[in-house]
């Protein structure tokens, strides 16, 4: 059950432990994601080389996989990082930013899977399923698609890898092993800035940190991404002022204010 | 002509349509970037490698090529997206980032327009100097060399190859086929943030996808660059708080902001 | 000595020559550096193309060197960097980001050293241990020690290389042949933002264009980082809003702000 007690349980023993979180990331979001990672409370850790992931990823308590501006030889980085994690029972989260938008990023992810199956698979609608290999049409790097057009997708993807998939939107749809949590929270203006979805797989990373239960998890990161932007929403003028204020409201986030905001659609099986 | 009017139609395009803008940029400037082509209300993706800029540019509606932190790799991939986007349609606008201060850079920008010629090329004096075989200085990636100094040189490269080329500065020159359009808008403060040049090209790319004419295009960015960075420099308290204030300009930017302040000296024949 | 007087002066000087600042250094705080050195009223430029690091490092008051995110090739390029700015006389400063958690990182910062050692070495204690050769233990980019556990390697190794070493931390420790001084400026806001000790090694790389003693450079350095933070702390909401107003006290900084704030712990042979 997600309930603002078990996202704010999480939150404290973030800050409590600051987690070393290791992110294997793109360029466009590197700052944002450190960023957004210190405030909550984790410590992040960037770092891609073939030569050190695997030294590094031993230190870690969670991998962030994150496919935007790939190139070949950061996918093999990320297959020796995946490797050294499920070795060491580190948790994985992988955000396939802009599969089915070209062969590259849809193999690389697909190949990822099946090097190590991530803990949490975390995308919007047509990157999911593009991923399942479905249909879908991912126009650069944005959806084209409602959230629920990728729930089969999602419940597919779990199924046949063990993995929690959230499938980002609106309302976001977290599933695994047939359950589904829906998590309502949010504000419009966290699609008016890049790298929010990365932000939300980030922040995924240190809840994985400290709670086993990859799909409570997830839904508590994307509760909190939520949250934190509708405070945010509150106090900016526009897409600038927002993204300033978001890190302080992750920052300063109470159990008040998730008590007070938190908008989870209860557990329940798939129709 | 370019007016208020001409300057607000394709600002309300470009929110209306979200234009895809592919972009092969520079490390320093992708998250500044992407964030001003969001907040204008383009859709932002970033891409450099070989094996898939192809297939992006393909999804494109504009190509940003810009050679900051250049490498010879990134060279290649730019070129590769250059002959797709030429092939296709698509328009590109090119920013010879510290062209003139290593020949590295000065070599790729002159290598680029032979492989597709851009729609438009942006950069300072110094830059546009170095373009065209001056014998300008470039300092690092600051011009050392005042707007009207590069005026000659932007005339012989657009007649050369058809292009506008914008030659910043604090009053923005803009030709092409011998025309010659100035905008005023601005404030010193642009300088004082990395990546205002770089955001300018970026925002370029906006306007090509939504306007044929590569001069009006590129002379609505400048507009619009100029206006959302007086309205930001009337509220922040210095270079920090200004770059958030400037994306909320941007995203905020109505046709009366517009109509009070553009100030462009109009168009005329090389004289 | 260093006093209200000698920072200002040379942040005076600063702002009057605008030093073209080079720095090789990570995708993460790239965009952070380059707007705090504008800030600071220097020039920088990122460049880490080994085709290009020699003519541009040729143009510079100054190289920055910082091994966060790094992989070979990289470190390839800051030797080429690191010889050219020996043979020219352009003073280094070396970030050892990370160093004693990955081989890559520890083996990098020895060589670039032995390479050509640098005016100022800055990092926190656990990476200075991590060169010294100690037993610390890196935790990712994050120092797990007190400062004063790595007094007695700071010492070592500015008596091994002729170098002032900076460790940072709540109190900053410079020293240089036997003499230390402590900077106990500051904020915990610092910790709470990615790049910050970044940061403060770039503010060095300006500092040392303008000011040939490397130990003076430096604590000047850190002065201006901590005073700026507890500026920008009495207004931030947290660590968003922080980066905003620590970019505007750092472009603001008056005199009389350094003269209210400074706290500096007087010029002391090693005891």
């Amino acid at each position: 059950m997600v309930t603002a007690s078990s996202v704010w349980d999480d939150v404290a023993r973030i800050r409590a432990r600051a987690p070393l979180v290791h992110n294997i990331t793109n360029f466009v979001v590197m700052n944002t994601t450190a960023n957004a990672l210190l405030a909550l409370g984790a410590s992040p850790v960037m770092s891609h080389a073939v030569e050190e992931v695997e030294e590094m990823v031993g230190l870690a308590s969670a991998l962030v996989l994150n496919i935007g501006t790939l190139t070949p030889s950061w996918v093999t980085a990320m297959e020796v990082a995946a490797r050294a994690a499920q070795a060491r029972g580190v948790p994985i989260v992988l955000d396939p930013v802009g599969a089915g938008a070209t062969v590259l990023r849809t193999h690389a992810v697909r190949r990822l899977i099946a090097v190590a199956p991530p803990a949490v698979l975390r995308g919007n609608a047509s990157e999911i399923l593009a991923v399942a290999g479905g249909a879908a049409t991912t126009r650069g790097v944005d959806s084209a698609t409602g959230v629920d057009a990728a729930r089969a997708a999602a419940h597919a993807l779990s199924d046949a890898h063990g993995c929690a998939v959230v499938v980002s939107g609106p309302v976001d749809l977290v599933v695994r092993n047939g359950v589904e949590v829906r998590v309502a929270n949010g504000t419009p203006l966290l699609g008016r800035v890049t790298g929010m979805g990365c932000t939300a797989t980030a922040l995924i990373g240190a809840f994985l940190a400290v709670n086993p239960d990859a799909a409570a998890a997830a839904a508590h990161a994307m509760a909190v991404m939520g949250i934190a932007g509708e405070l945010a929403a509150g106090t900016a003028a526009g897409p600038g002022t927002f993204q300033a204020h978001f890190l302080d409201a992750l920052a300063g986030l109470t159990e008040a204010e998730i008590r007070a905001r938190l908008k989870v659609e209860g557990d329940e099986a798939r129709g």
